[in-house]
């Protein structure tokens, strides 16, 4: 993409209600647009983030068995009734339609996904059933805050799975348990300061499973266990004061933003609306249910409050929207033109500031967005056939020749 | 995908619903759910076909030079001030969040596309700008009918435009005009039953144009000039009695669904926000903007109405959720399993219906489903080393070797 054809730009000014890393960033890059507390509109580049971290957690979740389902925002007012959650379910968007009708909005799927996946199961033969889908949740907070961390409205992943017994739903719990570490390693959060973090369970487990993100600005209080690697949020600790593995009672208080969640809900929502399946002699058993929830625009948010210096975002490989941002400085087009198509036709995703302006600027520009490679090209560097080759997570620069950009830009990011 | 993974089933039932055939055969095929009146789930089939239609539109859009955005669905009342929109926008979902915040649910976007752009347009270097979303909208239909065709929550592809001066409007306007009738044969419409339809324009043109695709449970009175093949919406009929193109007055009435419009919206919505651009002499001057939608689910829901008969569902090629379904009839899972394989290992995507069942009822889920090639392998085909082929839309089958099969599905598809 050429930058001169984006409509967006960076911009100097902080905005007024950045109160975080990723407030700040993201607007100032032209990643969002804040449209209201809690609601932003997600602009190309920030579009392109948010499609390759759903991506990420897509490919993991159909290995995982999920299959892919698409639910509506609106959602009958009976569903909640049914679940007793009408009126107790706090941040509720309620809303009356015409005739009377009335919806709630989203804000969890668990009210539309129990009928509609009990509609196909009949037997035993039917169970296992694991779905998902990807879609924007909406919920009434009171204090929306930090970004795109907590929004009224934000993307979500949510996987709900369906069993025939409790043991089954435990299996498949404790496998979604590890292949979540292994989805947050992909989307760029390194191991060490990712936590599994016990939490409140409800009526059908013990404990439910947040994984928590070491930061600063993390709005979670949870206390770390540095043998097991595992964490206690501070919800629980009044019931749980040593590490639910080893006991160890020395445990450390961290904060930590939640990234994601998963939960046994056991029978409650399928005893609600009734959902049986006949098992091998024909008796009619509850079915049992877990869900396992991860943001994908709250991983957006997290990435930056994480990989960020005083200049700008600095992105994952995985996660960046674009692989290389070409910065061409002077009068150098048709050479700079020659590299963006030559990197274009390797498949190489490419951001190339092809706008005038100065040198410093430009290079600023690029420091904000924080893609992983930058390419600066001047009449300086093709004098020596080469260009200005930096990282932007490693203040050094060097110089690479033109002839061997191609290989090294794939090297790099085979690494 | 085996059938025997997939979660949904098909269903001898016709739903109590089911005022049409794509209410019909979508739900009773496994492609949606339905929530409540006008609200769907789109099932794994269903999220496939809507995913096509989406990416068909989405490519031929970033063509037309639209930069892809996702707004979102909750949208601040003061917006709705702004354009006089917020008490006489009939079909508004409006709603009161905490501290008595009040929103709209998007029905359309032009009250956050405006001031989002407008936050990027300085001088007319930076015009013109298209950019576009695909993302669900909310109607308070007063009556929510036919299935996927008029529903309270759609998925949406809104194109805007925005520009200098009247001119350079008008040359994109017509340059979309002529490009939606490519989207449209893409998707499948014969350009035989897909009519430009002239309809009301507003303060700033004397006319909108819609896409009316002809099929008799269509919400919408046309009149259609047969020399021009062009139409005119009855709406307009008392002043345009006449065919706008070759004043031919005489006019065919006929039923059309509504696919697609587009829409000269002038300066209303910049003069509302005060976007402006600086001209070359530094004057400074509205934008003028352009609006351009095709709704995917609506798209889907059309299609099934004109490709069906009484069996079920027939797919355009490019829009079918497999491009293959293999049925395996009797005992023949080890050859099956092997040609199914081999499909999949060439690219081409397979429902492969291993399920037990009697052959009459996996040939009926076959022409319910409607993928375009059906193939069945049973002990009578593997004698001759063949299988059934068997297109849709024809009622012959006839045998082809197994050897050969890879080879003819790719030449099928590149028909």
């Amino acid at each position: 993409m050429k930058y001169s054809e984006l409509f967006t730009r960076t911009s100097k000014n902080i905005p007024a209600e950045a109160d975080s890393a990723n407030a700040r960033f993201l607007v100032q890059g032209g990643f969002v647009h804040r449209e209201t507390a809690g609601v932003y509109s997600y602009l190309p580049l920030g579009l392109r983030v948010l499609r390759k971290i759903e991506q990420i957690i897509r490919v993991e979740v159909e290995m995982m068995g999920g299959q892919e389902i698409l639910m509506p925002v609106l959602s009958p007012k009976e569903n909640w009734v049914t679940t007793n959650r009408w009126d107790t379910f706090d941040v509720l968007f309620r809303l009356t339609g015409v005739q009377g009708k009335e919806y709630a909005l989203g804000a969890t799927h668990e009210e539309i996904v129990t009928p509609l996946v009990g509609d196909y199961i009949f037997s035993y033969k039917d169970l296992p059933i694991k779905v998902f889908q990807i879609q924007n949740k909406m919920r009434n907070e009171l204090r929306a805050k930090s970004g795109i961390l907590r929004g009224r409205e934000f993307s979500m992943k949510d996987l709900y799975s369906f069993h025939a017994n409790q043991e089954d739903l435990d299996v498949y719990y404790d496998f979604v348990k590890k292949s979540y570490l292994k989805i947050f390693k992909k989307l760029g959060f390194d191991s060490n300061i990712t936590y599994i973090t016990y939490a409140s369970g409800g009526a059908f487990s013990k404990f439910s499973h947040e994984y928590q993100v070491l930061s600063d600005v993390g709005e979670d209080q949870i206390y770390v266990c540095e043998k097991c690697h595992v964490a206690v949020n501070h919800e629980i600790l009044d019931e749980q004061k040593t590490c639910p593995e080893c006991n160890n009672s020395n445990l450390v208080s961290k904060k930590g933003i939640e990234v994601g969640n998963i939960f046994k809900l056991g029978t409650k929502f399928s005893d609600a609306f009734g959902i049986k399946y006949a098992d091998k002699d024909g008796v009619l058993k509850p079915v049992v249910m877990g869900c396992y929830g991860i943001g994908p625009s709250r991983i957006m948010g997290t990435l930056v409050e994480i990989f960020n210096d005083e200049k700008g975002i600095i992105w994952p490989k995985s996660i960046a929207p674009y692989q290389v941002h070409i910065v061409s400085i002077g009068d150098v087009a048709k050479d700079a033109d020659k590299l963006y198509e030559k990197l274009m036709s390797e498949g190489i995703e490419v951001l190339y500031n092809d706008r005038d302006g100065r040198a410093g600027a430009k290079l600023n520009d690029a420091d904000l967005i924080g893609i992983p490679l930058r390419l600066v090209i001047s009449s300086r560097t093709l004098e020596k056939g080469s260009v200005e080759w930096k990282e932007r997570s490693n203040n050094d620069a060097e110089e690479v020749k033109l002839d061997n950009v191609v290989e090294l830009v794939k090297k790099y990011y085979l690494k």
